[in-house]
């Protein structure tokens, strides 16, 4: 008899979710899933009920014989899964449009996954996350948690460090899209490039790059500075870098990495962006509603092609990719958030890295690297101390080393910053932080 | 028959050397110098005289046997001899100046061992230095270097990558100095303060404090972020830390650590006095002018007070300290610059860390601490790193590593901005930097 | 144009030859050989024509383009070559009978690639690959390596080391066997077995063991030990180890390590073979003289099957498999010896070791493991000790170097034997060691 | 007021006991205890008397006001104390001539400390000292537990990874014993000489030896491989090593290193000892007699000089310079077993080393060595990981690890010789090894 698959995914009422289904869909050769459990809160029940009708359309216009089940009861959902993706967003919309608001009063980068937004939507997700891992551990222990909850690598890094699971892979787009963007800038299709990532999750550096296994990174690299090509993807040349610097850095850049080495270029267009059309989460927000709006209609039984503006593109591609290779025991080679375990010499074993890894039933392997190269040693051990002081803070509540954290990130100006945002930060997220105690340490 | 002890000074005509000749003539009894070459170029043949027939008369007042002998013939001068300290300046103070200057019109700290000055102050040094290193090769291959000129810490990394010389110790008046300021906070003689430093030069840690060896480390950090304590000495609580971040830190900080937990605060007061009293290098043109007046005096015959206002207090403690040290294999502890050789976990082995080492006669052994706090393995890591590739720039001439050094140090905001400030900077100091090929490379 | 594929086979004349061409025979499909050059040495000329004209006998009969050149001008040879692989063996069978006897005389282990014999064919094939080595630099710069001769780890380790060369693989035939052994224990076919391999050559475990990506590590263990299974292949239980050693050591081991766990038992075995049937290259010698006069037969057309009995079974596979893989950049998982790079903790990141690898175009990529279980961390280091010094006295013929190597060597009784056994053996090969000073140094 | 010193010595009725008494004597001035408390079990009481009396009647000679208390209480003995010296044989000399016998009728090294002996010594020991560190934890929180007991390496590395107690020192007099003979070859008071130590317990090299600062290893070196000097302390040169391999080795080697690099020389001599004199342990019950019936002799209150011939000279010595440098933060250099942190590379942080040390009021720091000599590092992580599995064999008795325990240690020829030995010594032992579940597992 064969063994059924049972997906489950928490925050299935997300906007995403016709993605994913998708991906399911696309897949179902090799990953002939049999049930999917869309599961959500209270408060997400409408949206959730919109999607998941969607995805029932879906899956029945693709004929297939995937059982789609919508609920509000978690451990229901998670009884004897086999994998469980997590898509949540602690706060909803509302909470980023803080993070990103907040931030730029203080001259400081407002953004979902870095500076003091990254740290405020860890501390917000983090406790829910340890919650659900005590779920798995009780409910489907053989489960593989697939976490593409931002801040996916602080996530990762709590779940290795503060809960009980081993089985845990943390994904993210960005890998996928550069080597997209590579195929582009390249002009050859997708599946001849191969790039060699490392790093930490939006912090990842492509060591090397080739196309039909033979190195192309010198010419990348020269296209990349070539000035003739500045109307490239913005996702991969970001502002566009200088050339003396990126031809010494003599790696591959994620576009998160904008944030690092153009910090001051960065906080004025996003100061900008706010003021002219809304924070990310502002434009979100709009197109979600239209998206709902979209999927509200019974007559619609694919995904949309508006989704793609949302963002999050190879999501689904990267998630199915993942599942149906450790199902399948597949053993290609995939960049994902594991377990260090000495693939990146100054990282520290236990920690969480994003590198590429051969993917197998047991889970991702790392393809050791040796070392990262010497000029981002640096930045790369400081986001890894932020992440670690960081999910401190969200398990502990402990309000000093939330300032710490934030007063050691790269984009913080000082100390007394930190502390500054740290303060009206926690205020104005306090419903989603009920581990920090207000009265007693924090100066509201 | 006792063995003959010459040092030899480079750069012998500094305003310093008096407090240098002090610190000899109070330590004759552990350390009988027998030949003192103070040598200089050919520019500072003029202050060599004066501060050299200061020296004389000191030594001549204090009735000791040394021999003075001021040249500028560096190859005599280190011929045979067992200890050489560098002292110099390439560019002298006007190179500082630019150094502080330039990079404020960018809104970046102008500064002489931090950010660009200490880039370009390496740039102009490490080439002399490394030419000195081949001397002693040749003419004193058994001499201790001790290494006062600063960026130490750049300098001591590319003496260890880049010359044959391994025995170097490179050395800094701030460790002593902490010490110093932590005795007169806990109202304590200084000899009963021991402190466990680790890191880098402009950028070590206190991991502990003790006074007659036991811990006061809760001590110390409460008392440093008691608002009442505010009055005291500058050097060790900068402009205050905020409780929060330093009791989550949990380390003693150094005074440099300043331009990286408050960079804004510290650029704006650096702008501030720049156009108020002129840049630091101004300020010590002035010093220093006032200063050789009093060296001219026949009359005088002691270590001018007026020295102390120059900065640099303790060196002749800290370099004396060292030398007897060596000379005695006394294995007592002292923080120096040295190979980290496996002391500090996340550091290279082969790197230059400043530490707490036991001094022997075959030079500093360090004390193993294991690895830095998680907090600021990151920081420590960027500044080894931009050491590093600033040390190769300087080596071999590369303007792309030369913008990439600066772009990956933690003070600069963008790599456009280093890209600027080392386009103008190249252009200011270009007769110090041959190893720069101008015409091909270089937009100036 | 499709790229001709040139592969050149230095020690063409083996009896080993006619596996690796049926390899190639084999799998045209994806390797599809151009020139196939066999190249030997005057000694071997009369062998080199035997086999290499079966060689042509056996792919005309496939009828494939393949042309088979035979030469002893191993520069013409290596000119352009894509891969050479190496299976010389230097001094003959001659030299190993003697590799053989010498030991089993002061009680000590007398085998090939162990103790005083792994020693002493590294120290006569060592400066021959070397040798090697720099013609493919000059003819073939881009050609990989493949080298099979023993010791591998030796060898790859001094290449590693003492040569400009870095695309080298060392490669064994134990693993493979290993994996074969297993499937036959656990009666699946071999492509669903997979193992986890690291060590060193001929000093490898299997960290786990899947079928189907599922472990079933514990219940190989069982069934190893399990007294019912006695009668199972020899190779892989060796002589049978103590049930509550393996459950303890909890890994599977090789063959090899026999000669490290049950020390005794072989030597008294070695002995009782070397009085009854002679050593292995006693028995050898007697097999290859059979299998040449076979070979002769100008109507064989095909690998005889007598040569399995020769051992070495399954080395063209994996050979083919590996040369295949490099080729098409497969990137599928193969246990070969290249450099470690961190993947195992406790050995030096530049030394070579024996791991799973993703095999890329360019080159293996080690899987990181972590570090080896702490009950065999001491004997590996051990071999890896003894390797390095083995290949540094091999490179600089240091005698003492020779003396230390065979001392720390965990199959020798003492320091007195040690010097008592490389005196001796010294001498008994003096003409294939040019690299001692005998005259000088060694008490013949 | 002063503080008050008590220190307690557990196992206080050992023939040691005047050893350590005559240090306190000695070195009253630096380190005035005011309290000495020997604790001994039921079994010791009549031995604890007489030495204890020993003990009163050498203070009262000395007129100095140290209290000395006898008791079989341990707990009253540990309450409030200062220094904790553990020096018990679990099993007594009985225990240890099984130790010695039991192997050697397998080929194997009879001995205390290292292979069967030094295994069955740790089980028995290991259980106990661990009693012993719960009794710490409640009753003297602070005191330091300085351990003399045999295989002090396995005990300290099971007090660190199985107790809560991070204040403890192993000692041994073998380092000093080391100096004290190169002091002597080379003719020079012992206080001029210096060694730089590394290693583990009885596995210890000198990787350096200076007088007065001065480098003279090859001195030294030499003259331990000069014929002429072959008189020389035995325990230095053991049985005279080869010259080629010490001069090769290039390190100072330990007296115990006779058994792992001269394997075969030590069992035959021991063998013999065993037959014509009795083991050490035999010879030792004889000694032990005369030496307690000296002791009973209320006339004596001196050390009595036949102490010496027991063995375990310069222990008092080590054992108080050790507790006075603790006592008064002293931060000289001394070797002792402490937990590595980082110092040695090739053995993991948390395991316990033996190696110089600055010894502090918090303890020992050690001073970085980088790494082993390749040489050597395999047989150190293969005592390391022997010591490792050990302890973790006598913390669960379980009987598979002790197998393994002792078929990785590099005396031992078998696997199967192995279990033979533990099975014999499990039933030999058996009253003293509790922990052992003999009627499940073991077959007796």
């Amino acid at each position: 008899m064969v063994k059924r698959i049972k997906i489950t995914t928490i925050g299935g009422g997300s906007s995403y979710t016709p993605e994913l289904v998708e991906g399911f869909i696309k897949h179902y050769d090799e990953l002939p899933v049999s049930e999917l459990w869309l599961v959500d809160i209270e408060e997400g029940k409408e949206k959730l009920e919109i999607v998941g009708n969607l995805a029932k359309r879906m899956i029945e216009k693709a004929g297939l014989p995937i059982e789609v089940h919508l609920t509000l009861d978690r451990k229901l959902a998670l009884k004897d899964a086999d994998f469980v993706t997590t898509q949540f967003r602690v706060g909803l919309l509302e909470a980023r449009a803080k993070d990103e608001r907040i931030p730029l009063k203080y001259g400081v980068l407002g953004q979902e996954t870095n500076g003091p937004g990254g740290l405020f939507k860890g501390l917000r997700t983090i406790p829910v996350i340890l919650d659900i891992c005590k779920d798995i551990e009780e409910l489907c222990p053989n489960a593989w948690l697939i976490n593409f909850t931002n801040p996916a690598g602080m996530v990762t890094e709590a779940i290795l460090r503060y809960s009980n699971i081993k089985k845990v892979v943390g994904l993210c787009n960005v890998p996928i899209g550069i080597e997209m963007g590579i195929a582009q800038l390249l002009e050859v299709d997708h599946s001849r490039v191969r790039i060699d990532f490392a790093g930490l999750n939006h912090m990842v550096y492509g060591l090397n790059v080739y196309v039909d296994g033979e190195s192309v990174k010198d010419k990348v690299i020269e296209l990349l500075t070539d000035s003739n090509n500045s109307s490239f993807v913005k996702n991969i040349k970001g502002l566009g870098w200088e050339p003396s610097f990126i031809k010494a850095l003599n790696v591959l850049t994620c576009p998160y990495h904008n944030y690092y080495y153009k910090t001051n270029d960065m906080v004025e267009k996003d100061l900008k962006n706010a003021e002219e059309e809304g924070t990310r989460a502002e434009v979100v927000q709009r197109l979600e509603k239209e998206l709902f709006e979209l999927y509200k209609d019974p007559t619609l039984s694919v995904k949309p092609p508006q989704l793609e503006e949302r963002g999050g593109a190879y999501y689904s591609d990267a998630a199915v990719r993942l599942i149906t290779s450790i199902h399948t025991d597949k053993r290609d080679i995939q960049p994902v958030n594991t377990v260090n375990n000495g693939a990146i010499a100054s990282i520290p074993n236990e920690s969480a890295i994003e590198i590429s890894c051969v993917i197998t039933k047991e889970g991702p392997k790392p393809i050791v690297i040796g070392d990262l190269p010497v000029a981002v040693r640096g930045l790369v051990q400081q986001i890894k101390s932020f992440e670690r002081i960081a999910a401190e803070a969200a398990v502990t509540g402990d309000y000093d080393k939330t300032v710490l954290a934030l007063a050691i990130n790269p984009l913080i100006p000082s100390d007394t910053i930190a502390k500054q945002i740290v303060d009206e930060m926690l205020v104005a997220h306090k419903e989603h932080l009920p581990q920090f105690k207000f009265a007693e340490t924090i100066e509201v």
